[in-house]
């Protein structure tokens, strides 16, 4: 049969063989894996699952099982709204400005169905998120990356960006970036904040999955502080209880623009599964959420530290690495001249995955950076694979 | 703020809004509804899902929790592949073949995002499942929609439709239909085989929601045994065990079109929740499905015959309906010049709610049909709202 696809399907999806090729490879049980980004069963709550799932079948079977609302589970939603109060002291949340998603994922794609035609601007950061560009280019945007430095995106880039082109969407992870581990500081916040307000038609998607698994250094405000109803919250159940239940959120102030995600969900699949939204909501009620993170966040902590000592003892000079203040991922940069993607290589012939800096990039390729997940290793592979790691720069310094 | 939605959350979606006021009308306690299109909560194995569940989490708690793979959970795509076989005697289902998604609802979606530009012609029956046509006309199709009659959709209308215009997706409920409750005859099935073999571009997407829920007549075959690969098959378990869950699938038999899919399903949201693929494989591995379906089936058989007893009843002459073999609807036509709409608003008013035909019709509007759903009503609401929709036609009749 010959099928004929739609454009959208036609043209190569942004770097999705390249990444699919890269984990495939670090899915053999053989390889020291730190190319994916799982959260560590440390945080599935499995027991307090199995009493939460009881009491919701026994209380409310029928309801668990029937079809339900687009909008999602109300006392989900009003756990969620309460937990913005506690967490980022953001006190005027109310449940009806939630729309649960199958995790943060559903939503990106949501977001940009909703505001992006062809050809409109999609501000990101640069590296960033590789599945967010993913969503954004099946809708033919033009992306334009900004610089991620140390402490935030390059504010003066920014401003000049904005001023010589229109965005209707912008992008970002302020906390313990994915790829990069890297937080923004209040001012960086407070800069790009005072940027956005001169662009009332610009939407910023604040992305926040790794913001409860902070072990060090001190909170800063959600860009919502600054930006009210400009700026929309992402978040996800799946860093801190269950990526596999596919359950995250939109938080969206503005009626007009939750009013149009709504309409696209229904179309898209009626409604977020409610069996898991209801089992999670029984579960955040009879359980301390604050209590069960103590040991995942004790956990990444301890995992970040010894990589970071592992990468000092065993990495060449000339390589450096971030120190995240929490999340899951560490990103270093080899000098100038080395390819991520020939260290690749070069540590898979050894036994070792990492994933290359290159599809974190709208455009740039061959980068020296590689992202290095520390959350699901052992501690022995953490020192063996970095060990390995450090050898195969070492390989590609000299051979070049 | 001044938002700015994109062109396709511009436009108003395809009926969405007439649709929502019809549904909410019906929501209210006060109200016997006939609108809606709820499975019968009989069809929920509530307490074999708690042992499900409990089996899950303590033999595979950590992988039910963590994140999985796009195409879905490998046992649960087998016993979809064996049921193919059991019940349409399609034996040679691979379970590779099959994509798990959220509820069909998604798979129409995903289906219609890889084949359809804008323009390209999506062929429908007329009327047809109204949230299929939201999900074709989220990316701009030419639809052209064919009668459907008694025994399937006018053949010789189809082939002139295709003679005339290309099409690349085809879409049809061609057992016990939503929302006329109608099945094709084995005649229609070869000859509309017959019409689509000449056009070998042309996707055939097959739902068959109901397929489980026949009580009468002889199951006749899927388009899949006469035209192989062209033929796509959309299932669900919604009908059968939990619409709650949100878990339906694709047998896609074609490779291009099965990649496509995958890539298009990992951008939109990874996979489906796990949790509760992983709940129904240990379901359908412990339970006799078809003797969980015994109380359903038979409920359902109930309920269809009271319902057209009552209808033959009360309703005045001149008004016909279907005799479904199975599912969940009944499809009333009135006498040429009654008004669904009028009748709806009339019933309304005297507590009774039904779905007016319209929005199931690509085009016609103020047409003469209404769809009746009988799966969820006790027989005291069946015999007395059809008493009193009797009366409401009766006032549209004599106030003409």
């Amino acid at each position: 049969m010959r099928v004929q696809l739609s454009k959208r399907s036609s043209k190569p999806d942004f770097q999705g063989d390249f990444t699919r090729s890269i984990l495939a490879a670090g899915a053999s049980p053989d390889i020291i894996s730190f190319a994916g980004g799982l959260p560590n069963p440390v945080s599935f709550p499995v027991k307090e699952m199995e009493t939460a799932v009881k009491k919701v079948l026994e209380n409310h079977g029928v309801q668990a099982l029937q079809y339900s609302t687009a909008a999602g589970y109300e006392p989900l939603r009003e756990w969620i709204a309460r937990r913005y109060a506690k967490t980022l002291g953001i006190t005027d949340v109310k449940p009806e400005e939630i729309i649960i998603t199958n995790g943060s994922q559903q939503a990106l794609d949501m977001m940009t169905s909703v505001l992006i035609d062809p050809g409109d601007g999609v501000v990101v950061e640069d590296p960033t998120y590789l599945a967010a560009l993913q969503s954004f280019h099946l809708y033919d945007p033009t992306v334009y990356p900004i610089e991620l430095r140390e402490d935030g995106i390059n504010c003066e880039q920014l401003e000049k960006t904005l001023a010589a082109h229109p965005a209707k969407l912008m992008y970002v992870i302020p906390n313990f970036q994915n790829p990069t581990g890297l937080t923004y500081s209040r001012e960086v916040r407070e800069k790009v904040a005072e940027i956005l307000k001169k662009h009332e038609g610009l939407v910023l998607l604040e992305d926040n999955p790794y913001t409860e698994l902070r072990y060090s250094g001190t909170p800063e405000k959600s860009f919502s502080t600054y930006l009210g109803e400009q700026c929309c919250m992402l978040g996800t159940f799946s860093k801190i209880v269950s990526p596999g239940m596919r359950v995250g959120w939109i938080c969206v102030r503005n009626e007009e623009l939750r009013n149009a995600l709504l309409n696209y969900k229904v179309t898209e699949d009626l409604h977020t599964n409610i069996f898991c939204q209801m089992i999670l909501a029984q579960y955040l009620t009879d359980n301390d959420i604050d209590e069960h993170l103590v040991s995942t966040i004790q956990l990444y902590a301890q995992k970040s530290s010894l990589m970071r000592e592992c990468m000092a003892k065993y990495f060449p000079e000339g390589v450096t690495f971030t120190k995240p203040q929490g999340g899951m991922f560490l990103w270093a940069t080899m000098p100038e001249g080395v390819k991520a993607l020939d260290v690749y290589y070069a540590a898979l012939a050894k036994g070792v995955a990492v994933c290359p800096g290159d599809p974190f990039y709208e455009s740039q390729r061959n980068v020296r950076m590689m992202r290095i997940n520390y959350s699901n290793s052992t501690d022995e592979n953490i020192d063996k694979g970095i060990r390995i790691l450090g050898d195969a720069i070492r390989q590609c310094m000299s051979g070049k």
